[in-house]
């Protein structure tokens, strides 16, 4: 995925004198909390959101993970 | 910390149905790659990217764990 944002920071980073940066990323993250205890429909759930809300599935990418 | 748009999605999503939805918190992150072996002098130039650069210390916290 394209990151501008991204390649601007490490940049700066870079002129800031950071010569060990090798490569920097930059996203979002949601931290979802969910009244259900089958672990399969909880994961369901999320994916919903993601798709329906969370993520611009047009320039993003996701993905859940348990906490 | 406050979160407001965090609550605002959380929101949206229980109007949209999903009453399972107990609580969502959102964030960003970076991932970072260094030039460096020594794992506590790497950990130390990414707590001073988030100081000087990175994190908004009024309004953010944050927090380093190694992938």
């Amino acid at each position: 995925m394209l990151d501008p944002q991204g390649k601007v920071i490490q940049q700066i980073l870079q002129n800031m004198g950071m010569n060990t940066l090798k490569e920097l990323r930059q996203g979002k993250y949601f931290e979802i909390e969910i009244n259900e205890k089958d672990e399969n429909k909880a994961k369901n759930k999320v994916d919903e959101m993601c798709k329906k809300l969370l993520a611009n599935l047009i320039i993003e990418d996701f993905k859940v993970n348990k906490l």
